[in-house]
């Protein structure tokens, strides 16, 4: 069977150094463990519950970042995609290009971002809006296919369904029905935990998290048949400029990633 | 207190005559019950389940129907935006912008719209995402009104939330909690009736819909406390070219709004 | 078509002169308003979140009580059954038999309290489960009738939803899901604005209400099709003995029951 | 750390035979493995969809059987109770015993189950309801502590939550929590998978499952910190009498076990 695949890195883009220096580590600890492995960050967090909250360096740093990490630590990258425009010069640089859960049924944001990553050889990964349920992830595969010519470019995500008021929950049955489309499929155990709406250390202003949920989401999935995991990391994750709440430390990505491909192997023999 | 708005018209433009003569018919029904009236219709349906689905005429297209609705029938009109870039454009026809519910969250369409509709003199009616409290929804607000300089733009529209898959509820208890953020709501009771991805018609293909629960939807938020409704119509529902089976009779709407018109009276008293 | 029914009283008993005085009142209320009256209270809160909170009298005092409300008031009552074993005591005395949400599917207490319920001459008020959908209560409404000859003696009672954790919500159009199975269909307000473990007060020991929302859920499920209402009053809510927090001021009966008693004839004209 | 317990057999008791034989299988497979095994199965379906459905051997049958499995197979039994009046003659034979989901919050009941199995030295084992946050499984505890002298006794069991109408789902996070409250947990795989009264083959009558989806739940709570396995086997599971849709081979429980005590290893190394 295939290995384990690792998109992994940062929640948002913060300076240069911290991009290089968190992908260069992952690439490391991937490479031990012969996981794939993509680095991850945004550049832009264009839906934050606040209008004050940080944002990241925006579209022109942001590919300039991305650029000096691919550079000097040859991994591929993937971000998420908020405009049509955005489309063109991300592909140029992107390997992964990310559909945010929000705007999946953005029709012409879907398109314009299979067409353009699919010139480039890359892939596109939709994140499952928290309002749909998993069967009808078959529209998005379809609106792909029609856009690339039939090319195999999808890639889903699960990142929890709505569940009342301020809560997510993961179905891992969810996960077999999107593999039913004949796509692979990957975990966002990251956002899956979050807590819209609800971070107590900001009075509810931005939304709040669990962060030992993390590896409990991401090891449940591995084993109910996730083909990927997605995860955000950061050396210091308290001081993390974006989710802070949902960041796993960079120093324990070793031990659950090992973990994890354990689990992967043991479910898959 | 105020008397109940209604925003209503079409799901989506077709024709401009349908557009014309569907506002002159809602315009008269509304001035005979003393009620403000603004005429509703959608130029692009941009998150349409499949690619395959009438869209609508475009924006070009679709402001010069406004346009002629405008001039013809004399009443404000409400759309949809779904790119930054339609903001000023739109702003310059239309006098209620709305913003749809699954980018509710995307502060630069937000912001741009606010600032568009507010220089135009017009208002901002957000849809609140299926997959957002009420409380919650402070956010909208507050991000509306840094972007305008504190001016009271926004109304709120509730549209129902995710209650497992393929089915939403509209909690009557929310219309109180949106209200209490200080401005006023509108229930929008075509899209809270409809059934995400299960329109046996088209075997799942687009997002079904329960004609017969609107008017339901429609009465018990008014009595709940809704300042307006939002309701879609049209002279032959069953040929309606988007969202049919959540579409009302044009031949029902006297009746319907009058009824409404009692209830918010009597619930008001 | 048939006036709104009422079926109103105490949470739970406590004294006999604090039910005697409660019916009188409401059935006072009722009088004047031309709406059938049934007085309501429990006997034993079976189902406590927590073994220290108050339960009630029990069934030997509770039935002594409601002989005294009876002979003094003269009014139909209405409470619930915990135990098979009560299916018979309770019939001599009550006429509107209730069982308890939670206890829905229980088989052999639906059909022990149908069938001495049937005999005594009475009705069966079955709270539909908040975990069960509206078109499944088919099953409860053909337990009962093949229990007692097909006779119609079930009313089913709305009461909301598990909505994901600590909180419930009422879904209006599955108010006419139930009358579809050509029963009476009441709302259970009282209930229905409940926040299941999360009191405030004391510490998530007791089940949280929201005042406020009672009269919110009774008019709009009034207008969606209620045939009756159950409300629970108290004549100094803060005081009551159980779900204070859900429970009104009996000073403001008469509006609230005039105004369903309005939206009841709008609704229905 | 302890090894993962198996709570497995029947969903009913049909023959003498069919549970002795399973039992019998079971432990032979547990043994082998090293793995704690308890033997299951109702003697009362108390709470079926229908009236018409099988119901099972009743009480006194019912322990005639499980006095028959102790002696031929010598192994613990877990059966499940459903009024008072079961609880002392259950405690003479049973060593498990379960309170169903619908009845977790019935006082009585689970005080008087309590107070029987724990003279008997047994375990009581709580099904959490589809209504209840898993954080609100402390007052479960509690009354059992009260019930028993503080004595440590209680097992939680996830069994789903509700998920809008007719689905459950299966909240990891929840783990978790449960076990925050100082108890083992265990998950009920069978029945979490079930979709309540959806069972295409009965037209809705009975309630479905989705066997296929059975491991996945087994799988992913091991890995999220359960410590023990409730499922349901046949050696035909097509005919099983009772939940056949969400019914395990029995051919198949070697597999599963194994594969489910190789990744509680990973998980708890």
């Amino acid at each position: 069977g295939q290995p384990l695949t690792v998109i992994a890195g940062l929640n948002v883009l913060e300076t240069p150094e911290l991009a290089i220096e968190t992908a260069r580590q992952l690439k490391a600890i991937c490479g031990e463990l012969g996981l794939p492995y993509v680095f991850k960050a945004s550049f832009d967090k264009a839906n934050r519950s606040s209008i004050k909250s940080y944002r990241g360096p925006g579209l022109d740093q942001g590919l300039e970042i991305f650029r000096r990490v691919k550079a000097e630590v040859d991994v591929p990258v993937a971000t998420d995609i908020h405009e049509i425009a955005q489309a063109e010069p991300l592909a140029e640089v992107i390997d992964v290009l990310q559909i945010p859960a929000f705007l999946c049924r953005q029709t012409d944001l879907v398109v314009a971002s299979a067409r353009a990553i699919h010139r480039a050889g890359g892939w596109l990964h939709v994140k499952k809006g928290q309002f749909l349920a998993p069967w009808d992830c078959k529209n998005i595969v379809s609106k792909v296919q029609e856009a690339v010519d039939g090319a195999d470019i999808t890639i889903l995500c699960e990142r929890g369904n709505s569940f009342g008021y301020n809560n997510l929950v993961v179905d891992m049955l969810g996960i077999g029905e999107m593999k039913k489309l004949g796509v692979p499929v990957t975990i966002d155990a990251t956002h899956a935990v979050q807590l819209p709406g609800a971070d107590p250390r900001t009075g509810g202003e931005s939304t709040g998290g669990r962060r030992e949920g993390v590896a409990v989401i991401a090891k449940a999935a591995v084993v109910s048949g996730a083909d990927g995991v997605f995860l955000e990391f950061h050396p210091d994750p308290d001081k993390a400029l974006c989710d802070a709440p949902s960041c796993l430390p960079l120093a324990g990505a070793k031990d659950l990633l090992g973990t994890l491909k354990a689990l992967h192997a043991v479910a898959n023999r």
